[in-house]
C-alpha cells in the first residue's frame, strides 16, 4: 500500500492508472478507522481495481467550539486498517495543500443542508462539499463510497454530485453496528464506560420507532413517531437530545405522514461534549443509500 | 461538426475521445459568435485533438432586470461560424437538462467577486463559476480558453480551478477589437449608430490612462488614474459610467499606486440598456491571463 502526502504525486499514481484502464474507487475518511470505515473500503475494492482512501481531517467541517483540535487520531493504526482492507493508495493530504492561503471557492448544497446536522452545525455541510469536491477532482474516482451513518452527508453528496454533473457513482453503504446496536463512530472512544451504556437510547429509540411505523396498526403520523422518539432519548439522564426528525428519505423534507423511504434521524449529546447521531429507514421504499 | 443538445451523446463522444487519447478543449460561450469567439476557438483549435465548443444562456448569471431574454441568438449563423473555426462539436444544452428540477447546488468565489461587475451584478458570477463548473464535469477539457475582455470572469475562473483542484488548464485569449478599437461584444449589436460612436470612449479611457502610466513622469497613483478614465467617460453624453478601476491584475485589489501588471478596467451602460465592458493593462507585468 501507498502512503502518499503529496497531491501532485497523488495525481501521478492515478493518471497511471487511468492509463492502464483501471477503475478506481474512493472512500473519504476523517481517519481513526473502525470496522465501519474498513467495510466501506472492502466495498470499494470489490468493485474497483484500485482503491484510494483519503485520509483528510477537514478543518472546514468543524464549527469554532466543535472538537476539530480533539478529534482522534491514529496514523500507524490507520495505516494497518487500511492495508488489511486492500486499500491501494492512502492519501494524506496536508491542509495546506488542500486549502492554499489564497483559498475563496466554496461549493454548497442549499435546501438539503438546513435541517437536521445543518441546522446544529452552521457551515458544516459547506465544509464537506468543498472537500469532497476538492478530493473528487484530485482523485477523479469512477465511484466514491460513504457510509449512511451520515445520512444527510450522503443525500447532499449525492445531490451534489447530480447538479454539478460529476463523473462520480456515490455508492452509499449501511451502518456498522457494534453487536448491541450502537452506531460505529470514530467519537465513541470518548465515551466513558457508563456514557456508552446511555448513548445505546438513540439506537433503540430509532428501532422503537421503526416498530411503530411498521405493526400494521402502528401510527404513520410524523409527530407521534417524533414524540415517541424524543421521549426516549430524553428520559436518558447523561443524553441531551440536539434533534429527532422523521422525513422522506430523499428530499429530508418533513410531512405530516410518512410514506415509502420515510427515516428517522436523531442526534444527541452524551456526557459533557460528544455529538452521536444514527438513523434508520421507518418503511422500505425509494430511499438514498 | 457535430452539433448535440443531449448531454448523455456529448459524454459519449467525448468518452470515445478520451479512448483514443485525444487531447480535448473547450470553448464556453453564450453564442451569437463575433470575431472574438472565433479567435478563441482557433486557439483551441492549434492546441487540442477535439474542439468543443458550449453554447449555453445561462440564466443564472442575469439579474432580474438584465437583458437575458433579449440576449441575441443567431443559431444558424453561430454554427456556420464554428464549423470554419475548426469546432469538432458544438455542444447547445437545454436550460432543464443543466439545471435539473431539483438544482440547489452553486459553486462561489468570495473575495474576487467583490468589486467591479460583481458589485453591480449581484449574483451573476455565481452563476458563472456555477455554470462553468458543470460544463467542466461534463466535457472534462485538458484545457479551456476564455476571453480576456471579461477579465474578471477570467481571474475568478482561474481561482476557482486552482481552489477546487480542478484538472483543466485555464487559458486567457487577448481582447479581439473592432478596427477603431472598441472591444467585440454580442452586445455592440444592440448600438444605434451614434451610441456605437459613443461606445469608444471606454477604449480611448483606457488607452489615456495606460498612456499616463506608462510615461516616465506619468502617475503611478490609482486615485489619480481613475479620476481621468472616470473623467472621460463623464463626459460623453450617451453614456453613463458603472464603474472604472485600476486595480492589481492578480488580486484585483485596488493599491494607492500602481504595480506590474496592474489593470484597468471599466463598465458603462450606453444609451438606455447596452452595458458594455472592457479592460487594459497598465504596467506590463504578472497579470492574469
Amino acid at each position: 500500500m501507498i502512503v502518499e502526502e503529496s497531491l501532485a504525486r497523488t495525481r501521478d499514481y492515478i493518471r497511471q492508472w487511468r492509463r492502464d484502464g483501471s477503475r478506481i474507487g474512493l472512500v473519504p475518511t476523517m481517519g481513526y478507522f473502525h470496522a465501519g470505515h474498513c467495510a466501506l473500503m472492502k466495498k470499494a475494492r470489490e468493485r474497483a481495481d484500485r482503491v484510494v482512501v483519503s485520509l483528510f481531517v477537514n478543518p472546514t467541517q468543524f464549527g469554532p467550539s466543535e472538537d476539530f483540535s480533539q478529534y482522534p487520531r491514529d496514523m500507524e493504526g490507520d495505516c494497518e486498517k487500511a492495508r488489511l482492507s486492500g486499500v491501494d493508495l492512502l492519501f494524506c493530504p496536508r491542509a495546506d495543500e488542500i486549502y492554499d492561503r489564497q483559498d475563496q471557492t466554496a461549493v454548497t448544497v442549499s435546501e438539503l443542508t438546513k435541517g437536521l446536522c445543518g441546522a446544529s452545525r452552521p457551515g458544516h455541510f459547506r465544509g464537506v462539499t468543498t472537500v469532497v469536491s476538492k478530493l473528487f477532482n484530485i482523485v477523479q474516482p469512477d465511484f466514491a463510497v460513504f457510509g449512511e451513518k451520515d445520512y444527510q452527508q450522503l443525500a447532499v453528496i449525492k445531490r451534489m454530485v447530480a447538479d454539478l454533473h460529476i463523473p462520480v457513482q456515490v455508492i452509499g453503504h449501511p451502518t456498522v453496528r457494534e453487536p448491541d446496536g450502537l452506531a460505529m463512530s470514530s467519537r465513541n472512544v470518548y465515551l466513558s464506560e457508563p456514557e456508552r451504556q446511555a448513548a445505546l437510547v438513540l439506537h433503540k429509540a430509532l428501532q422503537t420507532v421503526r416498530q411503530e411505523a411498521s405493526r400494521p396498526d402502528g401510527s404513520r403520523r410524523t409527530a407521534e413517531l417524533v414524540a415517541i422518539g424524543r421521549q426516549m432519548i430524553a428520559s436518558e439522564p447523561l443524553c441531551r437530545l440536539d434533534y429527532f426528525s422523521v422525513v422522506d428519505g430523499s428530499s429530508l423534507q418533513e410531512h405530516e405522514e410518512i410514506t415509502a423511504g420515510a427515516r428517522a434521524l436523531g442526534a444527541m449529546i452524551v456526557g459533557s461534549r460528544v455529538r452521536l447521531i444514527d438513523n434508520l429507514e421507518l418503511l422500505p421504499g425509494r430511499g438514498e443509500g
